[in-house]
């Protein structure tokens, strides 16, 4: 049976330059040639993510790179602040119990966006936020939540998870007031996942701490700063997400996140027309990442899902309380020519026939 | 320029049947196709493990498997004898003080094997043993060290690191008692690096205990149970590996353990024939998944590997002590049809022009 292409907001249809790059003979982790990738990949995340700091990349998914991040920098007992409004958000929670921080975990309504008002007057160490929240579809207001945590806890780190905001939006970390950022590859790198990094700002650079020792960042970036890794690296994913990256730079990354939001809009304004309601609060800002929408009454989730996958596509459904109630599209990965317009009237024609 | 093929003790030169799962469109994690895999490369594992446990999954390196087990499988406080004989042994070490155990570290000669005897007196809640030491070319009699183990110390765990002999050598886990080993994915399962197991044996599976987020089994053996995940897994390598373990059982472990180990036997008798010193001392058997040989006197490591750079191969150096000293070549990975007997024949030439 023919694979389902995916329209799931990641993994994602994998770039043609991933796949060059995984069609490669295996390269030594520690051959001069994979210590230039390591370079090229660390720079060109950095500058991505708009910082003077450094990125350093991990084996693992976007998951390790949030552990490895609040190990690195808060101590256990850390008071850090936890706005949660979807899976994301929640995980962030978790990750500070495992990592015995003591964590304000303020739930919102999945769906709507976290105001700056939001950001308590009790002393912090810490916040750490999620730009887009891949599970409702709101891209919160990064810029805003971080100016906000400076003026009232300028101690405070700012860390957030840009896992599927990077490389599909703009993340200014040092302008905004960012500490450090988690990304993985499976997402707006268009690369398989194993991969994952934490790019530090200038300040997260100053805290880092010693932390465990798989996921040790301060570790990683000693060698890392000798274009070496501390561990064997997944190699093959770092030589595809490098190859990506040079791809999309050259079309230019104002380009590539307008046609994002464009065919992700697209999505929004195609389910709207069928009646169908985003998961986005109005007010909330739309992620680019993914275009969320409830269900109509009486339609479940298995059913839309089989009608996507009998036109080829495979698309994703909801979780924690939005599971079963709730269809997720993406355009944030690879189309060939004409797929995308393929998959916007599939998508029309399929949501049509719901309930 | 072409890139090197690979002579170096991991990684290796991939599978054909690596290469082309790495070559499929992406696949979703969450898909019954992933889960099948799922269950079906941990099924693999722990049949070839020789075990009825378990084996677990990790997106990560050997180390990321290594610091699961033990964070998994021994509290902070638990007394461990670790026999240190080269650099992977070393690194159980660090483990263990990183995860807060009391680890008894006890210095062998490096190229030395570990002999039953060591095993202290002394209570002990667990030993971390290595089976290949990939540093040194030295298979330690990890059965006999097990035996004695569980004699003197019934209910100490026995974990061990299998990464540079599964699917390279006999691991019989429940037949030797081992309580859990680790491996990854670009040794003898010729996939890229960036998925590694812990395989738990029964008792393993009895004493595991929450520990840590991402790289807590607990977590991931409740998941892959579902034929799930906890996290985004490396489901590319998942099917690469799962694919090398199908074409390598169809030609039978033993014909494969058989031509690995005389692969590599041919490599030892012609640097002998030549002069070169074995670094396994007299009395230790061989890995079959590296050849290590000290350099002639006044003999540059460098100049070596240069000279195998201009043939077409990467080969490895040493570690840590022997950092210089040594040079190591393996015959772990793929070799296509008369590669390897090229291999030996520029192997024969260029160390008859050392020193």
């Amino acid at each position: 049976m023919r694979r389902l292409r995916l329209l799931t907001p990641g993994p994602v249809n994998l770039h043609p330059a991933a796949l060059a790059a995984l069609a490669q003979p295996q390269l030594h982790h520690r051959s001069p040639e994979a210590g230039e990738l390591v370079r090229d990949l660390r720079d060109r995340i950095a500058r991505l993510a708009g910082t003077a700091g450094e990125a350093v990349l991990l084996g693992g998914s976007g998951t390790a790179a949030m552990e490895a991040a609040v190990r690195a920098l808060l101590p256990p007992g850390a008071r850090v602040w936890v706005p949660v409004a979807g899976k994301f958000s929640e995980r962030w929670c978790e990750i500070a119990r495992a990592a015995e921080l003591v964590p304000v975990c303020d739930a919102y309504d999945w769906g709507r966006a976290v105001l700056p008002e939001a950001v308590p007057a009790a002393p912090l160490d810490g916040v750490l936020l999620t730009h887009s929240e891949t599970s409702t579809g709101v891209l919160q207001p990064l810029a805003e939540l971080a100016a906000r945590v400076r003026e009232r806890h300028p101690e405070a780190l700012v860390v957030a998870d840009v896992v599927t905001s990077f490389a599909l939006a703009p993340v200014r970390m040092d302008a905004w007031g960012l500490d450090a950022v988690v990304l993985g590859s499976q997402k707006g790198l268009m690369s398989p996942p194993g991969l994952a990094a934490v790019v530090l700002g200038p300040r997260g650079l100053e805290r880092l701490r010693p932390a465990g020792y798989y996921l040790d960042l301060a570790r990683e970036l000693r060698a890392q700063r000798r274009r070496q890794t501390a561990f064997t690296p997944p190699i093959n994913l770092i030589e595809a997400a490098a190859g990506v990256m040079a791809a999309l730079e050259s079309e230019g990354w104002e380009a590539r996140f307008a046609r994002v939001r464009r065919a992700n809009e697209r999505f929004y304004a195609l389910g709207e027309a069928s009646g169908l309601a985003p998961v986005p609060a109005s007010g909330a800002e739309r992620s680019p990442a993914t275009a969320a929408f409830y269900l109509p009454e009486g339609a479940a989730y298995d059913e839309a899902s089989q009608a996507f996958a009998a036109r080829g596509w495979r698309v994703a459904g909801g979780q924690g309380p939005l599971k079963g109630r709730i269809l997720r599209v993406s355009a944030m990965g690879y189309f060939e020519p004409g797929e995308l317009e393929r998959a916007w009237r599939d998508f029309a024609e399929v949501i049509a026939g719901l309930a």
